[in-house]
């Protein structure tokens, strides 16, 4: 039984997309109007509009709001993991102590460029990944395995080749590097901390953070 | 018209407390329920009978859960940055590095402490401060008065002192400090996250912390 069977024959005839797309347009409508105005500020009927379906599709497809909040969530944070800001991590050349510092510096660019471009979905993720903790151990497995261990990996060869200091180990540098970049963007895109009293300044910001985790290598 | 004027003559013999001693009992008898079983384990109802009242009383102070739940939140945080970890940061006495380490350690070990203790605190607090800008933007201005400020001034006071390199600006320094302290804490509290992929060790984990932050220092 089709997902269109509850449609007339003039939807039909209008071209209406099948199930999949339909589920993907929902995704890409309901994330790009939570980044607009929040999940609170947006209602399911915009959603589905804008996705140029109806509300029953939508709730067909994702029972509620909160399983559609679920489902733009996942699709996200997995696909943040796969952008271009983390390539260099999954290539097995070893960094220079230059060249590690280059590409946080474009590392920590690109994060506030895509936090900036959708300010919600920082909140909206952490706010997810805080409730539900099925979705937390999925998303941390993954984390570890396409994230973390390449950044340990990396930071253990610069070790080996004498780039970096013996004093700690690369999963302590590596948990380092990921705090001070994690505090960094949630005080600024999830939280609105602003810890200075002053204005965001990214250059400034992206400059101090990778001193830090400089002077963290020893 | 007083807070018991709904009660029966006989409650009131019984010798039910006034609105504010009820109101403080109804928090902590909150706290303790969702640090337990968590804030969606928790029904209003237990959280009364466990403070000595009703439900009524309880939606007639706080109108409802949610209500209550900010209320918990903002008396938790409030609380937690009066605590005695943070007494040494308010005490104008130059810190020695060493000094400053035991400090940072001994903070460390007192925060773990109050979060395996209360499991569910730090989610509950990040999951509020994420939802309701508002209550973010009154703690975020209380934290840099009594927590941020004092601990830029320490740090600024042993830099004068030559005690920490001129390279960074205390009020980056600052900021990884807590980048990195927030960092742990939330990965292992709130998302349970497990980096490393091995069990969290107290002592590890709090000599590593430290020895990054000095080696922050320079």
């Amino acid at each position: 039984m089709s997902d269109d069977s509850n449609l007339t024959p003039d939807a039909a005839r209008r071209g209406r997309k099948p199930s999949e797309e339909k589920r993907e347009a929902l995704i890409a409508s309901a994330l790009a109007l939570f980044a607009e105005r929040g999940v609170d500020g947006t209602a399911t009927r915009e959603i589905a509009a804008r996705a140029l379906t109806t509300e029953r599709t939508l709730f067909k497809h994702f029972g509620s709001k909160q399983g559609l909040v679920q489902a733009v969530v996942e699709t996200v944070s997995f696909e943040m993991m796969q952008q271009a800001a983390y390539a260099r991590m999954r290539e097995p050349v070893l960094f220079t102590r230059q060249a590690f510092a280059e590409w946080h510096r474009a590392f920590l660019i690109d994060r506030i460029a895509a936090a900036r471009a959708a300010p919600d979905t920082y909140r909206v993720l952490l706010q997810e990944l805080l409730r539900d903790r099925a979705f937390g151990t999925r998303y941390g497995a993954r984390w570890r395995e396409t994230v973390f261990a390449p950044l340990v990996g990396h930071l253990a060869a610069m070790q080996a080749a004498g780039m970096i200091g013996p004093g700690q180990s690369a999963e302590a540098l590596a948990g380092a590097f990921f705090s001070l970049n994690l505090g960094y963007l949630v005080s600024r895109f999830a939280l609105g901390a602003d810890p200075f009293g002053a204005a965001w300044a990214d250059d400034r910001d992206v400059q101090a953070i990778v001193t830090l985790f400089q002077a963290t290598c020893g």
